[in-house]
């Protein structure tokens, strides 16, 4: 597979330097307008915006035409916002055309029957006779914060904030109402979105694609959601490919979803084992829910994976040392056993109540705190930390820096939860950047996903030790 | 049992018309002068306050006496913040000058061994001679946002605005760090704390006895937070008198969180078996993770019981009306399969994209989605609605608002999720009292709960009849 000559293809997708909204017009509640409004008044696109429409009419600034011929430019990308049934014209002029990638965001295809399967091939047929790779249909686009591209329609609110907060975490998603939840809940965040992609229909690109193209690009964790997978073969190529933690929630599950989902998007049901067994052989992290889809990432980014299941539990919080231990036995992982060495060394220090694990403190000053961190983090017998605190001085924000810091140096995470002063939190999130979780269950699961990309990442490294 | 009288003995720790808080001085870090500064400067609580400390010194404007016989006045509560040592001696003080209901908010009792389980022993030996009821030891106070008292220590600037927002949820907490949780949360949340007890070591006054108060008072739904429980029988009676949805979150389940919970608050570990028994036996609903402390009471608020199993499904998200089924497949609830009226209905109308389960519609006006309620509401197949909307326009708030009317009007429960829009979803909550869940998971967990409440119910109501 030429993965390179794929990559270069899939580019323009992200990175245009000039586009042309095809539907876009003046009239009232028209989709491809908004396109137009975010790409020259919102986020100040770099590139060139064309409009095509019947009337040839300039729409929010980017100049119109009455066709794609007319623009008498090189226009890298398209993007399709008409009826259906005149999708397939607009294709075909922007093949003959040049134009190389296109989206396609009107709906109305093989989610809607027989004529809709029928328009359908009659895209896919104008894709091959030109060479052009399409995204959709039924679909809500792309959005690239570094680059500054965005053609999902109707989002300019969220697309003017989200562009100011670039970050490292990649999307491919299979639903627009799915995509909106996670480039909303990472704008309060740590990590923020690089590049999220709509699928839709997926007639030709479809996630390995973009699975390829985020494995080369400067994204660090890549986030999945999908409804159906067509190619299931292509889709463990691609994860077998990839380095970085992939995490993928896949709905349609039940027998409701998955006719929920048909209607959707189109995608026949999988079976759900068959599904489950490609994720462990291929290294894809599933999740439980969409909103772990934003609130696991942030463990990938600034720690070091979990190298092995024995966690110590640092709390100032009798309760929450309780409640995690009870949590962590839930899973996988383990309470590490300490040393006696660590035991008697957390027993002098002042203010600790409990030197066992779950370890207890009571008022303490910064230097304890870090001393403590140090003291865990140098056990051979732990592999991590479960982080439970309650910011009850600023300072808990400031040792909580130097935690990360600790915890790169000594290549074990800390999962850190804080259970009071949602607005202290909330600062420390984005003044100190610390990967901060909403709940005490997130930061558990956070340390689970962490410990199963170390154990994959090892796995296939054997495999490739024997190959050689 | 006397229940009334005793509830008449706890009232005082709620609604004192004067309290002295032994301990408080100006020595600096010294926890009793913030319980005075909460009363007296920061929540203008209505009664008296006096400080009792060596020098007799006032303290935050509270009249300061050198022993709690020099005040002179009858005093209603006693709130002791001093080392454990000295305890028991203001305790025979305070039974000595009439004084018969105390917090003891010291640590240093039971929880740490041999010399304080002979303190905690001889508060409880003064405490019978002088007819005294007793709060803690080892416990954080006291949250009373109607009364406007409070004597939780170190918590100004959470009690300031807590009380602002008086609510209708009372809770039971065995920790001061779970109890600032779901405080600091429900702030932000639709339903409000109505009263807050922190029970610590409960060598006294347990969770049973204030489940016996809130079940005549104003409250509307319970909420306990357990370490452990020492008197299961009575905690089983309690409940099985109290109509109210009771919600109970406990930690010690495993072996490491029973070791860390029995430092904590000197608790002995129950078998968790036998706890998950009793509290089926007396309809206490059990949650997953201390989040669910705060996140479902507002589904018992101006919601009725779900009488059912079976869920429709409303969604104009595709992705979530999937999501939404697969949740539900993993709960005991069911998708309702609707009639062919209800099917033919809904297909009538413009918008309706599937008019089966999940109803999945597009762009719509305010009109369509009222009638689309209405249907719903109306199908005999359908008990209660799980609503996953986008709030792509405003008017989605306003059509919400009168869908909880007309869940009323139905008797058949509706929970709500937005998933997107956060701003939105905020405003919504404060200004129409929109029971809105932060999450999907969250709403799908409401319905079950609701429906193990309304199954307790019917259950206790049918045994009710056969005993006549």
């Amino acid at each position: 597979m030429d993965t390179t000559g794929n990559n270069a293809n899939l580019e323009k997708f992200f990175n245009p330097s000039s586009v042309v909204v095809i539907g876009a017009s003046n009239a009232a509640f028209n989709l491809g307008a908004t396109i137009c409004k975010t790409l020259k008044e919102d986020i100040a696109f770099s590139g060139d915006v064309f409009a095509v429409n019947r009337g040839g009419e300039d729409v929010h600034g980017a100049p119109g035409f009455k066709s794609v011929g007319d623009i008498g430019r090189p226009v890298d990308l398209a993007v399709i916002l008409a009826p259906a049934a005149v999708v397939p014209g607009f294709v075909r002029d922007c093949g003959e055309n040049g134009i190389r990638n296109i989206v396609i965001e009107s709906s109305g295809f093989s989610e809607q029957g027989t004529d809709g399967r029928r328009l359908q091939a009659e895209i896919a047929e104008a894709a091959r006779r030109h060479s052009m790779r399409i995204i959709g249909p039924n679909c809500l686009g792309i959005l690239d914060n570094r680059n500054r591209f965005c053609c999902l329609y109707g989002a300019n609110q969220l697309v003017q904030k989200t562009v100011q907060k670039p970050g490292t975490v990649s999307y491919v998603i299979q639903s627009g109402g799915v995509g909106g939840l996670v480039v909303e809940r990472l704008m309060e965040d740590l990590p923020g979105v690089n590049k999220m992609v709509c699928i839709g229909n997926k007639s030709d690109v479809d996630e390995s694609d973009f699975i390829d193209y985020f494995t080369t690009d400067n994204t660090e964790v890549i986030g999945l959601y999908l409804e159906n997978v067509q190619r299931g073969n292509k889709l463990m190529a691609a994860s077998l490919r990839c380095p970085k933690p992939i995490l993928v929630y896949k709905s349609g599950v039940s027998e409701a979803g998955s006719a929920a989902a048909l209607s959707h998007t189109a995608g026949m049901a999988n079976n759900d084992a068959v599904f489950e067994g490609a994720c462990r052989q291929a290294g894809l992290i599933r999740l439980r829910s969409p909103e772990e889809l934003h609130a696991l990432p942030k463990m990938f980014i600034d720690m070091p994976l979990l190298s092995g299941k024995r966690i110590a539990v640092f709390t100032n919080s009798g309760a929450f040392g309780s409640i995690g231990a009870d949590l962590l036995a839930e899973t996988p992982l383990a309470m590490a056993r300490f040393t006696s060495r660590t035991r008697e060394s957390l027993s002098r220090l002042p203010g600790v109540f409990n030197a066992g694990n779950p370890v207890d403190i009571g008022p303490a000053l910064p230097e304890v705190y870090l001393q403590i961190y140090d003291i865990l983090l140098s056990d051979p017998g732990v592999d991590g930390l479960l982080h439970v605190v309650g910011m009850w001085r600023d300072y808990v924000a400031d040792v909580m820096s130097e935690l990360v810091e600790l915890c790169r140096r000594h290549r074990k995470p800390a999962a850190l939860f804080c259970f009071n002063s949602m607005a202290r939190v909330r600062t420390a999130r984005a003044e100190k950047n610390l990967p901060l979780f909403n709940t005490l269950e997130e930061a558990v699961r956070a340390l689970v996903v962490s410990h199963q990309q170390f154990h994959y990442l090892q796995k296939k490294e054997k495999k490739r030790g024997r190959a050689h």
